[in-house]
């Protein structure tokens, strides 16, 4: 089974807005062994859409569109549906009495003409009920070809596929078994990492398949398979990773759930070893504990950070020695140390991060050159520091800074 | 002038990666008036690329092709190029140097053949030269269309695009001018707002467009207007804008830089009236002061922030008196106003934010429901609270508090 996602809206062909919805309804469909051949981000224009639908029906098994059913003029989606399947709208009581509710209980504003407009769905579709907005969804069939469309509103396109869209699909048609398993790698760049492997990648089986995915210092390696047999696919991938292990032994970085982020493994690390993290941050500015803390489990394991942005934040908060600062500089594996072995006292956790540097784009108060950054890792028996050299961009530095002081974190964790 | 994006790479059809490389791309396209018609994600297949590469030359002035000139084996990007142009990759000397010297400056490994291999290029391709990487870009013109392939890593491509590509693009191609004002509002919802002004919107002229841009509490309005004559375009919108002035008076957010970021925005008014700001965050993990901090400006407007995960860190670090905690609970807007006045004092800013809330997806050590949120704002003069129930997602609650707080003091500083 294959599908192709079309994204609809202006502002994604403009780069306003960054679409994140194709790569979530993605995964989704990935996940239960439904194929995207190809994603495709078009103009809110009737003409764009019907072209893109009429190309995808004759190639797709499901079409998953996004976006264009608000209720503005720009919104012209359901209309373009409409035309395709030579269908009219038709009003749904159901989702006009949701959309009054809606409107009295929160927006407690007066239900307007355009809003009334929401409860219209051309008459041969089934409605996906929206329970978080007020536009629905729409699910319709036309020659084996399967037609959905969702509100581009992420969170609302989320809670569909969920709730109603995946297990529509999974309850109404055979599809075939995928399996991926994915293994971290650290210290090894993508070309290194190919021709290390480059005779055990030429003897995979013809149903798996290997990607490198290359990501500031790491690589993660994702083998997949398709088929129809769960079983033998299974044990074909692992029997391919039993050869794979001995070959990257020295770079693999754990074996815990290679699918996750690497925050979601320290986290899991910490709360199994009933450990604490905190942070202080400098050049990163939050972000450290901002990506640790989007995890639910953060709460177990995370005392709290100080960004100590100005250096008289750095003394009188976080207590690092003025003489230090003068010695050394701010920008300092000193300064880094004191850092970490600080916030890992003062939050009563047992281990710490802590990162100073210059990230750009003017020096600082330092003379170390923009992209150098000191990060500082403080463990229950001891505190070190690593200096690194991040290059001239600003979020570069501070993406960098944030996934080598995990790295470094989790090479401690893993130890023991 | 038009123009299409094609991303390849399986990462992203599987959702593994959200592909950000295209709305970079249409972002600087349309800034000199190349208007992208399409962004298509497609599989490293040279079958699916070369039907891509034919479908866009019938329709695109420029073809922008991001992935897949990597090393490894599933990097076919250059070799579908070689046959759609039916061409022959060549050695080119200096990009080898370049790699050579790369390998031997940063990477400290031996040169392999895959590396070797990156210097291979069509031979009637113009070079585009990658200071930042080993894969060349590719610039080949056919039939009055260009093609151009740029490396996926997102740095590597972003700093072709701005040093080499659109340069290149300005001197040879004339292009329309286009021009786009964005107005950010707050405080009412997509539809009111298109109902508000909808005989506005109606009397439009055929050149200008409007686009409602709805993000979380605030919907931006793009006017755009595309045409020869630049200065004619510009002065159709600004009389547009004083039209629609007076229709949205009061809920307009401020006339600074209406493009900018909210953070951009806060940045450049805290440093035009030499104040500070500092954070204490709860709920938001440290999430607030990233995002201020990754503008360059801050180190001109930010003390530092404090991260008060564990209960016993703010009664520590942030002094919270234990009384109001325990009679108020943690999440309370007592709470909220004794972080952000006492991170205001104890950073030495003029204005500080606060956040305190459940956001789930289990409760805290509070009795409020998962998805309440008290913000605290302090400024010179006075210390406030607001309570907002953001839903049951932990992402969307830390989105929309982080959103809601700059909002927040964005209305305190537009004040004076």
């Amino acid at each position: 089974m294959t599908a192709e996602i079309i994204i609809i809206g202006d502002e994604i062909l403009i780069g306003q807005v960054v679409d994140t919805n194709s790569a979530d309804i993605a995964r989704e469909l990935d996940r239960i062994g439904i194929s995207v051949n190809q994603i495709l981000a078009i103009q809110d224009e009737k003409s764009d859409i019907l072209r893109a639908l009429k190309d995808a029906a004759t190639r797709a098994d499901v079409v998953v569109m996004s976006g264009g059913l608000g209720p503005t003029k720009d919104d012209v989606t359901k209309y373009t549906l409409c035309q395709f399947f030579d269908d009219i709208v038709v009003n749904n009581e159901e989702v006009l009495k949701h959309v009054e509710e809606l409107f009295k209980k929160i927006k407690n504003t007066p239900l307007s003409d355009l809003n009334r407009e929401q409860a219209l769905v051309p008459s041969k579709a089934t409605v996906l009920f929206n329970k978080y907005g007020t536009a629905p969804g729409l699910w319709m069939e036309q020659d084996k070809t399967v037609f959905i469309a969702v509100p581009g509103v992420p969170f609302e396109m989320k809670m569909m596929m969920e709730q109603q869209i995946i297990p529509k699909l999974k309850r109404e048609f055979n599809r075939p078994f995928i399996y991926h398993k994915t293994l971290r790698t650290f210290g090894l760049g993508e070309s290194a990492l190919a021709e290390r492997l480059e005779e055990w990648e030429n003897n995979l089986p013809e149903k798996i398949k290997l990607a490198y995915l290359p990501n500031l210092g790491s690589v993660r390696l994702r083998l997949s398979g398709k088929g129809e047999n769960e079983k033998e696919l299974k044990e074909g991938i692992e029997k391919e990773l039993t050869k794979l292990y001995p070959l990257i032994e020295d770079i693999l970085s754990d074996n815990i759930n290679e699918d996750d982020d690497i925050t979601v493994t320290l986290n899991k690390l910490l709360i199994s070893k009933k450990q604490f993290l905190s942070s202080a941050e400098s050049c990163t500015g939050g972000e450290v504990a901002a990506q640790f803390t989007i995890n639910p489990g953060a709460s177990s394991c995370f005392k709290g950070g100080l960004v100590t942005y100005a250096t008289h934040s750095k003394e009188e908060l976080l207590k690092v020695p003025k003489k230090i600062i003068e010695e050394h500089s701010v920008v300092s594996g000193e300064v880094a140390e004191a850092m970490a072995s600080n916030a890992r006292d003062l939050f009563k956790s047992n281990y710490a991060i802590s990162t100073t540097g210059n990230a750009g784009p003017k020096k600082g108060e330092s003379d170390e050159e923009v992209g150098t950054v000191f990060i500082g890792i403080a463990t229950p028996e001891k505190v070190f520091s690593k200096k690194y050299k991040f290059g001239k961009s600003r979020e570069q530095v501070v993406k960098k800074t944030v996934n080598k002081a995990f790295e470094l974190l989790l090479r401690e964790l893993i130890k023991k």
